[in-house]
């Protein structure tokens, strides 16, 4: 595809012009603002997090020294309290917000520095090793809760101090004389900076994260050799043996794949992509394009998950998809959903509101338990059974980034354009969008995931038109729109959206009936791991099986699904169960053992695969939240 | 099964009066002394495990320590050379060999003590660390190259030296007053007592032996508590979390699993099985008999490789055998073979030989590239293209372990009883077998493994009657024997192994034929990877399928096979290919792929697999000697 303008024609209405409640967001939300927050400040202050902002100076120096990347998870706790602050007042919260704030801006050094490894610490290897030591993300995030804080409070402190950080990371780097060529190996500031340049109005931040992209993977020499040498190390002796890993192999505009860290790759890309936008410039856009494309089409789980390697967090070979090691960090899974919303803002095409749905019902929140104070960090397919959500982690980067996506979903459901509002997600919800200007109240009511059936009712002030574009999910193979009751003749969905331009009245509703069959889906014939296997859809809901529902079955690999059965499955809605779930039932195949003993491991006959059992699937993003055992998502193909 | 006596009824005929001359053997046994053994000389000498022995006190102390069991290569490497010796005089290596015993024997000090590390690098840490510093590791394989040494040249230097060291050993450990009761934590030193036991006559390394083994697994207090408290350190923090890693967790006469490192576990039950006869002790026979059938039946591989996970290298839980993270280290190979070689001598089982002969022609010399100087550690069943032998480790425990077996490998084929002649394996070979005290010259032709048809010549000094025992392999289905080319109507076999009683004349002729069909294994129900899928046998050669034998597919497990059309794979034998090698080729059916776009990773329609390919199966043992790609043992069975 030729792009003509890199400006983005849609813009995302705020979360806190949405409130929802629906039955799978708005307990998780609740959940997240009652209960998770909370746990992760005591796990913060517990593992020092947040004390380390006091600067002890006779704090002892760790050895190895790993983690030294400690201040941004403060930072995305703060993001993360601050966004449920926004939607519901809570005085106490915003005490403790106000504390935080202003215990980093306490650590906040006189030249603007803001770091409390490398204060009190390290303070001679400032800026040193700026490929993994990481200062250039812990200032992205804290940058990211500056804005955040400043919008949720409209106090000004933090940010005005984060911006001063900018400027004075603006005056150590950069291509003019007497500055420094380099970046960070863990991209998050380029997008952060952004979000500071709209908070502030001030376009030095947007100019940095401009230079930090673009500097970025040039070589001769290149800036990570340089400082290697300099600190007298072998640039050859680096573990990950390429600067893929840090996003640092090659200029932006020359990646044909999407490789290394996943993490990585995907908040560079955020800031790519907006990057494209404020510069309306094409050839960042069709980077991302070019990036999405081997992402989506080769390198993607089904879940959103991305990343299958352990050793590299990240990306290996098109293709390679292993179910049950499956590295799927939470974080990329979170930065994936980032990226696509950033994509879906340019033109409003469809395809990345199916990532971003996809990821959001699957991948994502998997990582987080039902009691809201557990976490996945990986996220894999398949399970022996020992894999467990734990409370916190050595390196805890994925509990307050799920904390902060969770409190700002509202984020993801609607844009405007210019006279158009935009419908992406159909989880009920009561909004307040300004349309061309002018307010329109909306109240979406429906049961999503749980069911397709969609009821909008649309209150502008007065009559007025404009035009309605209603997401046709990708999984969706039939729809019908009714507006008042009467149905419309809609034509094809383009780029994923049904356009419905009329003359609104107020108390206009629009029913949208989206076909939620259980569905079986393939993966495609290279996929090494997956081949003669299917996995279960449901509208926008992966299922998988859990060892807890079928018991007897010391290995779930002993059932086949036929997809005949499969596409009859029954369809059965339990408010008890898992917070309240859709599960699915019927039969499957069992490789028979009766004609075994345990004192044959391997023989020459077949198994008599006759026997038959009754399936229980439940969506893949709530396993894990009962008894321990065994959990799949592919599975033979009868 | 009631065991009665622990005595070995059988004894099996050294390798010196066995010469093979089969296809599949013989050249390899000269590529391991003409190249395998000078290769690793030259790597033991680049790596500084020879000159360790100078015992040069200025050496740095790695940090952090590891590899500190550097002895035992140099001491497998002189086992290995010297058994190359005493089938082959060559004066070069017979200098080398000697050079190198001198080299041990310099290092020993005063008192018996005999490790270079703890003698030049850390000696104020000398048994400090019984559980994880493998002195006694060490040890075991000085004294098994020691008895070697002295077979081969019939020099005492070596093995009086590594008697004295013995002697140290039990003066400093034992349940005596003023002794310690410590125990090594990797076994290897119990099998190799019993072995300077028989080379000296002295019964004290036997004692020695028979305590190292009971005291092991001791509580109250477990002396790697205690030794672990008296470093200053915390017996919770172990790594390994449990004292399987080390056999010790419960002394050996109440396992009931094989548990943790499978190397240590099988090193460990040689010399129990060892000590079962030597002391007529059932109560150990019977341990050997539980956790033999606990690891054949529930955790070994197809190929004879043990121990599923890298963490521990060794085992996990029963039915667990993923085959594309197969750990299956070579060692563990070699000691399972060790293992069944001690258990096959007490009743002449052939459940035993079956192992055996298993694990040699499979797991074991996959280990071994055909060019001599290439080398596995791990032994998966599966890999995606990534798994490569190399020409050494960092741990280079398995090529001289490799050596020492194949340059021994004439051990494996008979045994002697009181009037009886056990013919375990059909490699062709010329032998003289001293039955009943008086030598018989044996002549066994065969194209073994590819040819089921042997012909046995027995040709005692005059005529004389003693039974001869004839294998039947676990795997054939259909044989048949012939005297002097009279067709016999033999019982069906007992414990695997069919009688022929009869005076034997000078120059009698047995033929055996030994139905070789292609056959289709199956696993258990319970192992959670194998279920659908099917592998490939004839004979004892496990087959697999290599990515440089199937252009254009990029992903073996696109292929599945109908075992109809598998049992009517063509058997080729191509003397061109991989050292000599017989191939299974035939048709399968592939997942096809002309209905996809590479913008396509998951659909709703199943992949019409109606296209059908060539296959070409290959030994496993042999893969990864050509173009590196994919490889597959286990395939989707359609």
């Amino acid at each position: 595809m030729t792009t003509q303008s890199a400006r983005r024609q849609l813009t995302p209405v705020p979360f806190t012009d949405v409130r929802l409640g629906d039955p799978f967001w708005a307990p998780r939300q609740e959940i997240n603002r009652t209960v998770t927050i909370p746990h992760m400040y005591r796990m913060l202050v517990d593992t020092g997090r947040i004390g380390a902002f006091d600067l002890d100076f006779s704090r002892e120096l760790p050895a190895p020294i790993v983690l030294i990347f400690g201040d941004s998870d403060p930072a995305k706790w703060l993001e993360a309290a601050a966004y449920a602050l926004a939607t519901q007042p809570d005085p106490e919260l915003h005490k403790l917000v106000d504390e935080v704030a202003d215990k980093i801006i306490s650590a906040q050094q006189p030249d603007g520095y803001l770091n409390t490894h490398f204060t009190a610490i390290q303070p001679d290897m400032r800026w040193k090793n700026l490929r993994d030591w990481h200062e250039m993300y812990c200032a992205g995030h804290l940058m990211e809760a500056a804005v955040a804080h400043h919008q949720a409070t409209g106090e000004r402190k933090l940010l005005d101090a984060l911006a001063r950080y900018s400027d004075y990371i603006a005056a150590t780097f950069g291509r003019e004389p007497g500055k420094r060529r380099g970046y960070g190996g863990h991209p998050e500031i380029e997008l952060a900076l952004v979000r500071l340049y709209h908070a502030t109005g001030d376009e030095r931040h947007l100019t940095l994260s401009k230079y930090l992209v673009e500097e970025r993977g040039q070589s001769d020499p290149h800036y990570y050799d340089v400082e290697v040498v300099a600190r007298g190390e072998d640039p050859a002796k680096f573990w990950a043996r390429s600067y893929e890993y840090c996003q640092a192999h090659a200029p932006i505009r020359e990646q044909t794949k999407v490789v290394g860290h996943a993490v990585r790759a995907m908040y560079l890309m955020c800031g790519v992509a907006d990057l494209a936008h404020e510069y309306d410039d094409p050839s960042l856009l069709e980077a991302c394009e070019r990036l999405w494309g081997n992402l989506v089409h080769q390198r993607m789980y089904l879940t959103g998950g991305i990343g299958p390697s352990r050793h590299n967090e990240g990306f290996t070979t098109d293709y390679d998809l292993p179910d049950e090691s499956a590295y799927a960090e939470t974080c990329a899974s979170i930065a994936l959903v980032m990226w696509n919303q950033r994509l879906l803002q340019f033109r409003g095409e469809g395809k990345y509101a199916d990532i971003i749905e996809q990821t959001l019902y699957n991948g994502f929140i998997s990582g987080l338990a039902l009691d809201g104070k557990h976490f996945f960090y990986v996220n894999p397919l398949a399970s022996a059974g020992t894999h467990h959500r734990t409370p916190w982690f050595v390196c805890p980067c994925c509990p307050p980034n799920v904390g902060r996506i969770l409190a700002s979903l509202g984020d993801y459901l609607y844009s405007t354009g210019p006279n158009d509002l935009w419908v992406h997600f159909y989880a009920q919800n009561s909004a307040s969008i300004a349309v061309a200007g002018s307010p329109v109240q909306v109240q979406l009511t429906s049961n999503y995931p749980w069911d397709g059936e969609v009821r909008i009712e649309l209150t502008p002030e007065t009559a007025r038109a404009f035009a309605v574009h209603l997401r046709i999910p990708g999984w969706c193979q039939q729809w019908q729109i009714r507006i008042n009751g009467a149905s419309v003749d809609a034509d094809a969905p383009v780029n994923g959206y049904v356009t419905v331009e009329r003359t609104w009245q107020p108390g206009d509703v629009v029913e949208l009936s989206l076909g939620m069959s259980v569905q079986i889906v393939w993966a495609h014939p290279a996929v090494r791991q997956m081949q003669g296997r299917l996995a279960v859809q449901r509208g926008p809901i992966v299922y998988c099986v859990e060892g807890v529902d079928q018991p007897g079955v010391e290995n779930l690999d002993r059932i086949a699904l036929d997809p005949e059965q499969v596409r009859n499955f029954s369809v059965e809605h339990r408010a008890d169960l898992l917070g309240g779930v859709t599960l699915l039932r019927g039969t499957g195949i069992l490789v028979a053992d009766d004609d075994w003993d345990s004192a044959t491991l391997y023989r020459r006959d077949r198994p008599s695969a006759t026997g038959s059992i009754p399936v229980t699937a439940v969506p893949y993003c709530v396993w894990d939240n009962r008894a321990a055992g065994e959990m799949r998502v592919w599975f033979r193909a009868a």
